[in-house]
C-alpha cells in the first residue's frame, strides 16, 4: 500500500470510529434516546435550556477541537509513535508519512471532508 | 521503564496535552478570551445563550466521549498501534501493555483522576 493510502486509512478510521461515533452519542444524548440515568440526565438539561440547536451545532466543534489537539501532539511528543499496518506485515508511521497530522483535518480534500458523515464543524 | 509507568506516560500526555488544552481552548473561547472572529462569534453565541455554565460542564463529557472513541478503536483495530518510547531505544506497544485502554481514562485511580487538571465530567 503507498504512503498516501496507508494515511487516509488512518485518517478513515480516526473519522468514521471516533468523530463520527462521538458526535452520534450526542445527538442520541440530546435526542432522549439514550436510556442510561446519566444520559437521561443530560437529555433533559439540554432540553430544558431551550439551546439543543446549538449545542447540536457545538458539538462536532468540541469533537474537533480535541481531535486537532490529539494530531498535534502525535506530530510533536517524540515518546509516541503510531504505526499502520501496510498489508506487506509491515507497520509504518504515520508521522513518517505526513508533512503535518493535524492540518489533515481540514481543508477541502482533509480528512473531515473526505470520511466523515457527520456535520463539518 | 516498566510497563505499567508507560502506560502512564501515555496516559499523561493525553491527559495534559490533549484533554485538558481541549477543555481550556472551549474555556477560553466560552470566555471570550480568543481573539480569531470565528472565537469571537462562538463566543457570543454561546453567551447570548445564557447557558454558558451548562456548555462549561458539558464540554469536558465531550472531550471524554472522544477519547473513551479514540481508545476503544485503538484497542479493537488490529491496523494500528500506538508506541511509546521506553527509554532504552525500545517502543513498546500500549495495546500489550493495558487490559483495555479505554477503561484506562476512568475510576478512581484512572488517567483523568490522577493526571488531568481540568474538570471531571
Amino acid at each position: 500500500m503507498r504512503d498516501k493510502e496507508l494515511l487516509d486509512v488512518f485518517g478513515e478510521i480516526l473519522m468514521k470510529k471516533v468523530r463520527d461515533e462521538a458526535i452520534e452519542h450526542w445527538e442520541k444524548t440530546t435526542q432522549g434516546e439514550l436510556k442510561s440515568p446519566e444520559s437521561q440526565r443530560l437529555h433533559k438539561l439540554i432540553s430544558s435550556s431551550g439551546q439543543s440547536e446549538l449545542f447540536n451545532d457545538l458539538v462536532p466543534k468540541i469533537v474537533d477541537t480535541t481531535l486537532h489537539h490529539l494530531l498535534w501532539t502525535f506530530e510533536q511528543n517524540e515518546l509516541i509513535d503510531i504505526n499502520v499496518a501496510n498489508g506487506d506485515s509491515e507497520h509504518i508511521s504515520i508521522k513518517e508519512i505526513s508533512d503535518g497530522l493535524a492540518g489533515e483535518l481540514y481543508t477541502e480534500d482533509g480528512w473531515i471532508s473526505l470520511f466523515s458523515d457527520k456535520n463539518k464543524s
